[in-house]
């Protein structure tokens, strides 16, 4: 009972997502409200020690913050016993060296996606949180958001009946910065830097139909550079060296088929920037990341193919809104409620180092066959064996 | 100068599409309004002679319609050298022979797609009408429907500047005939009698791509039997055996990627039962049967990726819609008026038995990448040597 | 780095531009939000020393806003050496002498439109600034609203082709005071006290016809004074002696013709009060303060003129809406950012005394134009030869 | 009482204009209705003599519409003394003599707009016409289109007070032939073919500013040929020589200015292709040619200019429609009732050979002060001294 302090040691918070989504619409959030209080009444109370190598970001981000911890040294904060937990939001090539220290150390992680730059290494983080027997977990906040949690509770209710297709379309236009400035930093347009819209998507997919819909057996993808030319935050064209459109098929258990498209160079006219189609025997629902409609069965159209007739028939007013119902709230700070809660309490968390690297695995599996031109299996991951 | 009269033996009218879009609405039609006037200023005159198997179905429409010629003989009908045109709306497996026959005796030769049941047939038709030198055709209507008129003058226009990508989206859920009757025939989900989504749709995506965006070089086919039992006309249950989906990838000259799905087991959330959005670097448009919209680059809005935040953009209404401006009419009727020219006074009519051919050759590729789970590569069509 | 602070003499603070646009909605505002910070780092902090003769009324803004100086000596304020700034938004007539003092006196000025009450006195101040070395600024709020910048935006991406055309229509009822009272003061009305639609507006239009479409260089103005009487502040009826409509023709270089019609005598049947429709060869844009609306060349209906037909098409619903992108704010506070860019970083600032030259050279022409019945070229201004 | 049969020669009847408008929405539809009824009860009966140059059109036309007579014979229809009118709609340079030698002959005359190619010819016709003796007509059809009726209406029922200002804008895209084809003949954009809009619309613009508004007494305009280059009825390119814009600004008796813009060039963003908005001190309308529209002065909202703020107000939801009230029906045909009802029954008709020569004369004035820069009185007309 009472209050239960966990000290958070938060890597990467002078960058947007650290900094917006983790620190301050989550876990500051959470203590504007009180902490987060569980089933037996305990109420925790998360303390960020602030982690980074820009001391004056740092002491900026804490007096805005009244926050008292902040360091430039990963080893001291690791070497605190007082800190339980070691959050990582930097940048993908540097999650591994210093999720790996932090296991050492004996502390609970938890990663932004993806967990790591290559899947040998994120497979090697979750061998190695499970021998040190670490709570760990990794990001995956679409899981949170009310439009997905509508459309799981659709097909946790069997709603949809038994599930046969899911048609996936993500993407906007990203400027391409000649005109008007690009909304995105240029090193996602270049290969050499990490970029490519395969390696940033993938992993949400992957955890979005293993969770949502049913576990991916199988991956094909085509992708594409369509614009070869952007201009950077400097004003100065540079080559686009990586994907920034992909086309993939996906098989899942059960003989679903899950086409996604991702793009930044295509134009919107959808109500979202993404949304899930899902086909049923019993209904059909589609899904962003804040609504949810459906159709079910009893009101489905007869439509009839006569290519010469307008269309007579408003198919989209052929659809109800799903309510929330309590599916609301910011995604971060959900499931951060989540792991702190396993954590300290031990529930269940099911986003763990092994489904980040899962996540991994379908990026890396659908850059392979984009350059193979065939579909791939995706094995399940396992340790190597020592 | 002059009345010109052309005597047309139309097998299949006892058919829906023979009968419907080939008599009624498109010759028939044409012949209310005074006959179909040719720029020299000849007025050509089409005269029905009805085939078919069934004296009763065939006299009946005849008197309907006050024609005087029909006839169950096939030979009689290719031997009256009256008659200019032969036009063939029979089941696909009828075509080969009766083509053949009809190109033997000399005629010009019309054809709904598919122009034959396999690829082989299909160019051995097209390089018989050239070695006869007959006039021929193949009913490739979408191409003169109003949305996509209007998609391709936005095109050749240079309103979407170079294009990238397109994305199709055709399907309705057909129902499975248990509860409600299904509004499609059962062959159509019957493999043995050849039916299948990839054999009826392929051909009609094959001549859109080729001819309102690009050629098309590369298919990838993922096919999938969603619905195994259905119903029959009888009420009976049957074993599904074709594929009712098909989610694939085409690679068009250019570097266009091109994703279509085609299901018949699908709720449509678009305004129409296909819709073809092609995005492109000074624009984009989402097309249509009947209406066609359009984003130029001007009024692209700077969308953001921020999850947590509720869309607070319209982005379906910074579309608008392109107007007509003459692109109306009924398809079927379009397309004989071309083809009556053609035959008549040569004016050109570029989609003939080789077109045909290549659309029976893209289905024929997607059936075996869908069972070889790669992408191929789609070869020029030639004569075979001789 | 650091914070810069900047002491602005603010003569004309007692007035609603002056106190609400320039006081409170600009240069407080900044304040509120932190400071201006320029790209290299350093925070510019505006400090206002406001100038009036009221004490009373200036002790009273002081106050309300926790501002520490005020003044009713000019002389003083100028004599000041902390002052960097002199910024003037007395009424026209005083301009020229509180300007020329405040250039003598070396501080940069910046001053509300019309910059004088004629062109020689508008010309010589520019010469004198330019001789004394002093940064100058002219207001020209339109160019900063969204409006005006979404289609400078347009036409700079190049989405309205070659331009052929501009007409404008600004205006709206000012009541005349009998029955309900005037909204706008009695001098606007009287020419005997500086007021005239032509004098009032033609600054604006200067500057917007030369800086998004193309240079003025002809103009023809037909004026009226279409409400002879008017009853005043204190419910007295008087003579307007000044015009309250203009119908201008500007001829603009590259062959564009701009007509512009300014009016405080119509009725609005518009979506703003003023509205800016500019015709091009590859689309056409209708610009207010707030909204800009687009047609490009590949949605434009083919309208056809039958007087007797009702109109069948909804040609308003042809125009998409041009999104933000990033063009909001505050119009003032925008130009009062890059004027202080100007003066502490020596940032390009266009909007100098010679613009303000133009302007009341284009107002002085127009008045010309109307008295003769003719159109008047509009030569580049410059020094008069010494 | 009783039937009077009144037969009129229509020469130009194979012309969209004659042929549509005069002979089968006028003529022929006053005899589907039985005829036209005068107060007097007597019935007047229509009875067409077609007048042309080919003889098989004339043909076609006559058996088509089950008429008797016509004749390529203009000389012969003239002798002919049971014709009692001589209506023309050839095209404006043949005009002069037909119309001459139909005057000699005693015969009633009714002409299309323009009257004839030159003030002198057109003048002349109306000399000649009162010297004869003969009832004399010229077609101004928008008089009595719904919408000018209506505003006609609405300013002699005084409902806007004392006219202050007229703003009239007419025009849309006429389409340059090279990617949609033009909805308009090539002749109208050659100078030496009789094109150009001054030419077309300002015959129009002076009887409905004369009729509705007040009488015009000066001119000043700016003409623009926006399109040098355009493609003709076969695709070939030319050069656009005539005027396709004009920009124009008149005095109207009573202190009313009129400034009215006219344009093939121009995307339209109003409800009809051309609208009249005209201002009085009690109100105000806005009238196309089917809608009017009216914010009467109780119901002006107090717009204030404030730059900064959103457009809190719908202006154009503060017009109310004007009822119909009876104002309906096809315009021609009602024109054609009123020059029947001269004819037979001496009934005012004031659109005479006099008025049609004031349209003539306004378009020569302005096609004067286009070219000299300056406004220009319109005198009244007189016949020349002899």
């Amino acid at each position: 009972m009472g209050k239960r302090v966990v000290r958070i040691a938060m890597n990467g918070v002078t960058g947007r997502m650290g900094y917006t989504h983790h620190l301050v619409r989550s876990l500051l959030a959470m203590r504007e409200r009180g902490g987060l209080e569980l089933p037996d009444g305990t109420t925790v109370w998360p303390e960020p020690v602030l982690v980074g190598r820009n001391p004056a970001k740092l002491a900026a981000i804490a007096e805005a913050h009244d926050l008292k911890d902040w360091t430039t040294s990963l080893d001291e904060v690791l070497a605190d016993e007082t800190v339980e937990i070691y959050f990582d939001a930097q940048t993908t090539s540097e999650h591994f060296p210093a999720l790996s220290s932090a296991i050492d150390a004996g502390k609970a992680v938890y990663v932004e996606k993806p967990s790591a730059s290559t899947l040998a290494e994120a497979v090697a983080l979750a061998v190695a949180a499970d021998t040190r027997g670490v709570p760990n977990g990794v990001v995956m906040d679409k899981l949170f958001l009310p439009g997905l949690r509508k459309l799981r509770r659709l097909i946790e209710g069997g709603a949809l009946g038994r599930i046969i297709a899911l048609r996936g379309e993500f993407g906007y236009w990203v400027f391409e910065g000649d005109w008007q400035p690009s909304q995105r930093p240029s090193w996602n347009y270049r290969a050499e830097d990490g970029g490519g819209i395969v390696a940033d998507m993938f992993c949400h997919w992957r955890y979005v139909l293993d969770e949502v819909v049913a576990p991916v057996h199988s991956v094909y993808a085509q992708v594409a550079t369509h614009l070869p030319t952007r201009w950077d935050e400097h004003g100065q064209p540079y080559s686009a060296t990586a994907d920034d459109a992909a086309f993939a098929v996906f098989e899942l258990d059960g003989g679903v088929v899950a086409q996604i498209n991702s793009s930044w160079a295509t134009r919107v006219f959808r109500d979202e920037l993404v949304e899930f189609h899902v086909d049923g025997t019993e209904g059909s629902a589609v899904a962003g990341l804040q609504r949810c409609r459906y159709q079910p069965r009893a009101v489905t159209p007869r439509a009839t193919w006569d290519p010469d007739a307008p269309p007579g028939y408003d198919f989209r007013a052929g659809w109800q809104e799903v309510p929330d119902n309590g599916a609301t709230g910011n995604a971060f700070e959900r499931q951060w409620e989540a792991f702190l809660s396993h954590v300290v309490a031990g529930t269940p968390f099911p986003w763990d180092l092994w489904a980040g690297a899962r996540g991994v695995q379908l990026a890396s599996l659908g850059v392979q066959s984009a350059r193979e031109g065939r579909k791939l299996e995706v094995p399940a991951l396992e340790a190597p064996a020592s």
